[in-house]
């Protein structure tokens, strides 16, 4: 069994690698921008400049089992990165063909959110469950779904898209999509923010901290800290949250019954003001057989380095 | 390899039970009511008179890989029948170890919209596929969900309770679970015919040939009856019903984007009127990632043999 295993987790703006040891520890990292190179074939060589010399100080490429990547619209069957709304390499690429003959060594590619999951399988809260989902509370609202063991990638290698499903037919518009209702609309950043916008409009007379934000400072962090000060609009913003957040849970579970959901991202340093109200209702949904059963936590992996983490897992030990 | 299998569907009424070739015919099948013994011993019993001979006429139980069960509440990973509400046995009844000692034959069960999935995937539009799923449109709406070639049945045997998903929330009182808005309260027999009453009332002074129908008799046998006729609200109503199955099935495609998505079932007996405006609502709700990739499709498995053929292909080539 081999030592080592690179990460790579390429972002809109950065692009984060790092190698990983087979207890889960980032032994080196390193950043850089994504965008810097007009091409992937620039980007590419820029990411050689910098990781080679990071494979070469910890024993050279004999030492690694591969390269596992994590990228917007990555697909794990092809190894291609598909319409990437977010990165200047337009239509399909590659990637993983090109990384593995620049480095001479093997590359899995799945999207950002899949390599959550399998980070999370392999170091994180969910380790050896074979029947899990995450879900990550950021920007969007992604998600990694686990079953029998394996990631579900579907039969064209998208599946796994839980922020698009509808769970207010009608409701807010998605601006990304054009569709309205998605869990994403409201569960994202963007979405909390919306909603604290529509609530301080709903209701001019009452007091609220959250009225000496200017609207773009309004996010899941300063609603927690209105929130914890007793603010009374700001704590409806996370029940509220929680409430759609919840029905939504509840839904996958009655499509795939996993023994846990692993929330992940910004939303979730509110803590049990979102947690709680998640939970709420998404029990509150569920029918009998599923109640109490789920287990509902937060991701215990450190932000910085889960990316990295789960990019790195999607190597298998026998590679 | 064996030439051939059992399979046994355990109804709410009747049992239904049917000796399969490797090709899919039923070549000898019975069928006897479920609950006319009080004990689960005394329905073994009657099994095995009526089907053990069967079993000896087409060569003895060494020409059998085994015995497959669809039954409502079945676990796969127990063999138990769990706390199943239309069946005499309460409790928690280990169903398949029990036939296998009676018989001398290994049995495997699932619940009956699992085996109704696993047919279509031997035998039926989803041969081969490995990511589809069934929804059957009957007296409730049941799922069977296939990912990475395999039935998915969660990390404590239940998962695939699609019909329990909520597609509108604080909608239509489901009586059997007390929730609100789940999709079986809509797409059901039960939910058409209140979609049906609904209609009725809200348009008093409308025309509608549904009118000389008493409640009882309003189906979506006669809905249909009434809409190739040209009645408005008959029409409506498959309208109203096929966009609310579309709302969820998309849902169901961004969970798990399958290759085919195979409707069974009472309402698919609408033929178009149900399935097109199905489709066009599944269509609007999906990213377009999955626009226009999945097979929307009825079963072409014969109603009456599909349960036989289902609870059968629950037993693999090998076994």
């Amino acid at each position: 069994m081999k030592k080592f295993r690179v990460g790579i987790d390429i972002g809109g703006t950065n692009t984060k690698f790092g190698i990983v040891d087979r207890d889960g520890t980032i032994v080196t990292q390193g950043r850089m921008l994504t965008n810097a190179k007009d091409t992937v074939q620039g980007f590419i060589e820029d990411l050689y400049q910098h990781l080679y010399p990071m494979i070469e100080a910890a024993g050279g490429r004999d030492q690694f089992a591969g390269i596992g990547i994590g990228a917007p619209n990555g697909n794990y069957y092809t190894g291609n990165i598909e319409h990437a709304a977010n990165l200047k390499w337009k239509g399909i690429v590659p990637l993983a063909a090109m990384i593995q003959e620049r480095f001479g060594m093997s590359v899995k590619l799945t999207n950002d959110a899949n390599a959550a999951a399998a980070g999370e399988q392999q170091y994180g809260c969910a380790k050896g469950m074979r029947d899990f989902i995450t879900i990550t509370l950021g920007t969007g609202v992604g998600s990694g779904i686990f079953i029998n063991g394996k990631i579900v990638l579907g039969h064209d290698g998208f599946a796994g898209e839980l922020g698009h499903t509808i769970i207010r037919p009608g409701g807010r518009l998605h601006a990304g999509t054009g569709i309205r209702g998605p869990l994403e609309a409201y569960a994202s950043a963007t979405g909390v923010r919306e909603t604290a916008l529509e609530m301080l409009a709903n209701h001019p007379d009452k007091q609220s901290l959250l009225r000496n934000y200017k609207p773009e400072e309004l996010t899941s962090e300063t609603v927690y800290e209105c929130a914890i000060k007793g603010d009374a609009i700001a704590k409806e913003i996370f029940d509220f949250t929680g409430q759609l957040l919840g029905e939504a849970l509840a839904n996958f579970v009655m499509f795939s019954s996993p023994e846990a959901i692993v929330l992940f991202g910004g939303l979730t340093k509110a803590g049990d003001l979102i947690l709680n109200p998640t939970r709420n209702a998404m029990e509150a949904n569920l029918v009998q057989v599923f109640k109490n059963k789920v287990k509902l936590v937060f991701s215990n992996l450190k932000e910085a380095d889960a990316a990295i983490l789960g990019a790195s897992a999607l190597i298998a030990d026998e590679d």
